[in-house]
């Protein structure tokens, strides 16, 4: 069945089929109600729209960022939405906010158009307290829902994530038996996994036998692009009394400017003060010295997500949590431990 | 018009129509082509995938880029996304690559998608010699194609970049009349604004009875990810005789990379070192010294261009070239000019 055959049916012009088919004004209503019964009865499908009218899928995927010009978050959905293109599903782009209104309203939006699947990237969609989360548990029992660097159990949700627990707890201890005592851990988020990343530094203490000191947690109340408040937010710590040895950081941000701030100062860097950040983005190559920091394997995450999500719209049973290690990159602001 | 009535004109059930609708299979085939010759007579537009099917459209944008997790690209994917979406449209994205071939592919999936529009974030898509711009003239035939950071003078095509020209020439005159003589122009493609950096650099010499010396220019062949391999590249200029007191560069990690080749050599900048770079990206926030660098006004860019686009979609008649000015910002890598 093509446009010929329904021309032919519709005793009109494949001119006429194809200026239906394409919305345009200059076919009568009569004509234009011909084609598309003919169309209707005989199951005919001229393109990806008509496709969604209840006969296939659009292969459409929707993808909700709460901000595609972070950098981390940008790449999470170039390395998504590139697998899926070669897999033919074409990516809607969504970019929610922080507020979770208008995270709920996107979601929302996506579902009336009526994508295959829905990928939400980062963990800022859920409350840890579980509270606010009905409307993802809501739109998964429609659409499967996939979840980067998060993790809800329920039917139809399935997560890919880094151990950011494990992976903080692991560069915490780096820099306890590297001598460090007086660890600053800087973050800027709640999320699910910022969470995650302040409970592995606290357990690292644990593990040694050591007291965590609550106010070497400093939350720093700012936006990513501010470095040189974070190098200010440092050194105003430092003249208020607080001393330290090394900084862990949450984002590679902080710890640039935490790097800056101990450049300015003279502070010698890893002699004097250790510096680690998150994400190992290019940020850490940016500062001289290069920055450490702990690289969560990000590509590694999104093939899996996309594969799992895949393998899902094919009826596939895929796993519900898949969860992957970090890595503490060194490069020039830690020391190196000496094995024995 | 609603669910209701093609239920009762069908004679099924609001449940069957809602199954038609949504594409369950448990429909026979019968009872689903009836409810579909129905909505058709009826012109019934149940949801957004309906409405493509020539009845109206899916008030959905294509958006072409090269590389979302390009910094640069990411922002202006985030601004437009952002400003279509309050609009009420919803993006489709597409990562195309750098490869002409994949890039006229990317294009006519989209155009298969029957979108409002595309836009084309970026300068890589189009040939200076306007060789290979056909499938964009061809498409411009269709569906109207805006453009962000490139030209083509064509119907159906509307542009709106930054004076990349001009604001490279003012950069290179503020190095010359800061004292500079041998200014590295430092860049990596030859696209369309690239080109239009370049020429600007020449033609500040010539603005100044200067000699503009070729061997200046020089293109790295590199990712912008390694910023480890500008450092190197730039001082192995430096190791082969060419003796520069000024770096220009076409984006901030080309900057960021010399720089960092003069902190490890010791030379003071910006006292026997200017740098500049392009974009004025957070690159230019994590060096120490932070960077000066040309501001082209990215969201101002794509405010810009949303409002053409969705006047051309409303029928408004709309400027098809629009052009901004770029800013010099001093930060703390060039010398303030002495005002007389």
């Amino acid at each position: 069945m093509n446009i010929y055959d329904i021309s032919k049916l519709a005793g009109v012009s494949t001119a006429t089929v194809s200026r239906v088919i394409n919305g345009f004004d200059n076919v009568k209503p009569a004509t234009r109600n011909k084609v598309l019964s003919v169309m209707a009865s005989q199951g005919y499908t001229p393109n990806a729209f008509a496709r969604g009218l209840g006969l296939n899928t659009m292969k459409s995927i929707g993808i909700m960022c709460a901000d595609s010009s972070d950098m981390y978050l940008a790449k999470a959905v170039y390395f998504i939405e590139r697998d899926l293109r070669e897999a033919g599903y074409h990516c809607i782009l969504t970019c929610t906010g922080y507020n979770r209104d208008s995270q709920r309203q996107a979601l929302s939006s996506l579902m009336s158009q009526h994508v295959d699947c829905i990928i939400l990237v980062g963990s800022t969609f859920i409350d840890k307290d579980n509270k606010n989360n009905k409307y993802i548990y809501d739109a998964s029992s429609t659409v499967p829902i996939m979840m980067l660097n998060a993790a809800l159990e329920h039917k139809g949700i399935y997560c890919v994530l880094c151990d950011d627990y494990t992976a903080t707890q692991t560069a915490t201890l780096d820099l306890i038996d590297s001598g460090r005592r007086d660890i600053l851990y800087l973050f800027n988020s709640y999320s699910y996994s910022a969470e995650k990343k302040s409970s592995g530094y606290r357990s690292a203490f644990e593990l040694r036998n050591m007291t965590c000191d609550e106010r070497y947690l400093q939350f720093f109340n700012g936006s990513s692009q501010d470095i040189e408040g974070v190098c200010s937010f440092v050194n105003n710590l430092h003249e208020k009394g607080l001393n330290f040895d090394a900084v862990l950081a949450s984002d590679d941000f902080l710890a640039v400017g935490a790097l800056k701030y101990a450049i300015r100062k003279g502070i010698r860097v890893p002699a004097e003060l250790s510096v680690i950040g998150y994400n190992n983005s290019i940020l850490t190559n940016c500062s001289e010295p290069e920055l450490s920091s702990i690289d969560n394997h990000l590509e590694l995450l999104c093939q899996n997500l996309v594969k799992i999500c895949i393998g899902t719209l094919s009826g596939e049973s895929m796993p519900q949590k898949t969860v992957f290690g970090g890595e503490l990159v060194h490069k020039k602001t830690t020391l190196r431990i000496e094995k024995e």
